[in-house]
């Protein structure tokens, strides 16, 4: 067997059985390879981007890595920019990253470029097989660092390596190292900070991130919070447990004073798995800390650590284990479809009684968002997928991830239009794996949130370079057409009754559709 | 005035007036800047990879550098690919990247990534304006080296930095470098191995690049050659004069074996402006460099040498200045159109009867390409802007810039179909800006390349995995489709007849038109 063959093998030994692909010539032995075993599912992206933010997708709902295939520094830069929402979301992600043969690249041929340099910046860890001998070993550790960092591990395979002969000596699954837990002295400062919440002038805060936010985790918070009067916050992660019955819990707003606003007077904030919240951007005259000045925060470990445990820990020092969380109501879902002119509002409640049971919805609906959240709480429950670290064009691939992760569930992708541009070809492998999806495309012909930060300054008419620059209208863009030249059936709504409509006749399918909501 | 206006106007005294553009929030006070100065030309791309290939494009034909803005690491991250193929283009270009304002950076927003880190493998030049009173040297810094190395300077413009105050101290532009001089002592080792070439046993070739494929230089290349017996390729470069009565060159090929057979027997290499050919890519048993063991090879400068007067002072070393270069023959044009299936060689002959006067051909044809070749001599004289370092994706944003550089020339886009979905979004820029751009899609609906490359492997027979990584079909893109959904009218050929008709009619008209050749 070569060192591609061996790669195969260590990957599906430990359960990394799915590998979103863009391949290129250097890869061909991997190919070949990933060929002699059809157990691994090969997915192809038409851009590496997608690739990359399948990988994601796929971690968030699996809670496993998958891998990428990515050809050379180009192929691994076109995959960066959701490589960095994805080190940011800390989803554990194996990527292959293939090289030229060692021995050519002082050749320096056309495609060489620096790959390790490329990948430093977003990833956790970065390797190298130099030759088919070591292709064993720094596979399996690419797989433990992905696990131990919960995070982004790239692995060069240069093609000698891919092609030099290694013996085929069997190993089993390598042993995947535990979460950290948090040291007890941090989690017995957070009791006491709790604990004293409720004789305290100003407010305490509990902020959620990454697995605070899921199942039993979230649930102890609900509870610590109702115990102890302090409110709930979640930091923007990989993945949201929203809907009907859930733990109520408030995004911190990403629009600064918004944000300020909503964290005035806290003078204690217990961090669960993140540091302090910031802000997104820095804006003249105002803060890049959201928390008050002199606020105390306690942080309890990240995205390494295991905050199901630390949460329990917590609840136990407190003995809130009675408590009854605050929960978003449980209502009969309104039976009557919206009419009249499609509003964000609209739409919002089409989903709210529309939604599938458990489904997953991938988030990058960026300012449409907000007109969206009230309806939030009534939805069905389920799982969101935002966008972790701004980069945009994450939506389109995200959809693809989580719907090979989650085959049996329907997917909503709720998707603004100047972001859907980036990463549009992901609609060619909703339609080539004929993923269960549903896309909605907020056609609003602008990048609406930079009108919003210009207004922001202080400028109100735009000359032509701006206009040039924000918006995205002249032409408008045709998603159904871009839609159903990738395969993938779409429709226009430009009224509450025909989204309403087209929204149920997409979940009631099988199969991606698209709906053009054109605002 | 802030330092996002003092940089409008570096820019602008340097006469960088254009700006490929896609914007966020830290560069909002740049974009108000640019918006007060309507005299530069902002060009948005739908994504970073359009704005980058779209300034090669312009500097390869403009010869002067053009100005990107991206926005902050992922941004640029995905502008990265296209950046690679411009520094191995070798043509100037000025990266304004924003960045967070620099007390922001050490809070580690979500969108904080390390922007000198990546931009390093792709620049020739990084730099950084820490504040607004920075900015005016570090822009005139990023213009001279854009300059010296005729390459990438990457700028980063923090946001503090960009809305600061600073002093409009007058200034006028700054004064450029002029392109280094080649050794005398090179070129009368070239001119004493030229001078011998008559005389021995084996081959002595002349390897072109970069500006020596123009114009003056190339006129000298080819009489030096007629005089001396030599035999002149070309290095794949940014800008190659090609068509009837153009002196003739040939392509070193692509294909190892290929390369090698036609460099068989060569003793001696004189290289303009490059270093020894070397293969694309490594093969297991084929060589890395493409000229014979023991070949001499002399290297005369590099891409920031003058290689029109190092062409010059070869010619009067050698004293070939009567002699008459080969050309490629000037005929009639074929007047009848191809009829019958549609194939590459009917295509190349309709673009051989049909192509305007003065065009430019954006090549991205790859495998495709190779089919067109044998027409080339015979087309009317034109520019060819191809692929340079192998990072694919090019072809579009490359007839944006190419075509906003030259408003009154056709551009004729020819186009691979599995490398134009990586930068689709370029098509919408066309339709935005009117420009004056044909593209041909060679719809194959497979990576050919690749399934060559398998095959070149011994492997024929592809199972499940290979298939879907190597075809691009299932389901089929529709390209005509995709092009209206950006604003681009377009059609299908599936014949030589309709093809012909088609190219004709597009090339009759102003304004982009795409075709979509079924093979």
């Amino acid at each position: 067997m070569n060192g591609a063959d061996q790669l195969c093998d260590v990957l599906l030994q430990n359960e990394v059985s799915v590998c979103f692909a863009n391949p290129g010539t250097s890869e061909m032995h991997f190919v070949a390879a990933l060929d002699r075993r059809p157990e691994m599912r090969c997915v192809l992206g038409l851009f590496e981007g997608v690739a990359t933010g399948a990988a994601d997708g796929y971690a968030r709902i699996a809670d496993r890595p998958a891998a990428t295939l990515l050809h050379t520094g180009p192929g691994l830069a076109n995959g960066l920019a959701n490589l960095h929402n994805a080190r940011r979301a800390c989803v554990p992600m194996v990527n292959i990253i293939g090289d030229h043969a060692g021995y050519h690249l002082p050749f320096d041929a056309p495609l060489t470029a620096d790959i390790q340099g490329l990948a430093q910046p977003m990833s956790a860890w970065v390797g190298r097989a130099e030759t088919a001998a070591d292709v064993r070993r720094v596979t399996e550790q690419a797989i433990v660092e992905a696990w131990r960092n919960s995070n982004v591990a790239s692995m060069i395979l240069p093609a000698d390596a891919a092609w030099g002969a290694v013996d085929a000596a069997p190993a089993g699954p390598v042993s995947l190292p535990a979460r950290r837990q948090v040291p007890a002295e941090s989690i017995e400062a957070a009791a006491r900070a709790l604990h004293r919440a409720g004789q305290r002038d100003d407010r305490t805060v509990l902020i959620l991130s990454g697995r605070a936010l899921h199942g039993a985790a979230l649930e102890a918070a609900g509870r610590i919070a109702a115990h102890t009067d302090a409110m709930l916050f979640s930091q923007q992660s990989a993945r949201h447990e929203r809907g009907q019955g859930r733990v109520s819990i408030r995004p911190i707003p990403y629009v600064v004073d918004m944000a300020v606003e909503a964290l005035k007077g806290v003078g204690q904030a217990i961090c669960i798995g993140c540091p302090a919240p910031v802000a997104f951007f820095a804006y003249p005259g105002k803060p890049s800390a959201l928390l008050p000045d002199g606020c105390k925060v306690i942080q309890l470990g990240d995205a390494t650590h295991d905050l199901a445990t630390t949460l329990d820990l917590l609840e136990q020092a407190l003995g809130s284990g009675g408590a009854i969380a605050t929960r978003n109501p449980v209502a009969q879902r309104t039976t009557e479809p919206p009419t009249g002119p499609l509003t964000l509002s609209t739409i919002g409640q089409s989903v709210a009684r529309l939604l599938p049971e458990n489904a997953i919805i991938c988030d990058e609906s960026i300012t449409s968002g907000r007109g969206l959240a009230p309806f939030i709480p009534s939805m069905t429950p389920h799982d969101q997928l935002p966008l972790t670290g701004g980069a945009i064009g994450i939506g389109i691939p995200l959809s693809v991830g989580a719907a090979v992760a989650a085959p049996d569930r329907k997917v909503l992708l709720l998707q603004a239009d100047g972001s859907g541009m980036y990463t549009l070809q992901g609609l060619w492998t909703q339609a080539r794996e004929n993923l269960d999806v549903v896309t909605v495309i907020f056609a609003n012909r602008t990048y609406a949130i930079l009108q919003d930060e210009m207004r922001n300054m202080g400028v109100n008419q735009f000359g032509q370079n701006a206009r040039s620059m924000l918006e995205i209208g002249r032409p408008d863009l045709d998603w159904c057409a871009l839609a159903r030249g990738m395969g993938v059936e779409a429709a226009r709504a430009d009224s509450a009754d025909a989204f309403d409509q087209l929204l149920g006749a997409a979940f009631a399918r099988r199969g991606p559709f698209l709906i053009e909501a054109v605002l």
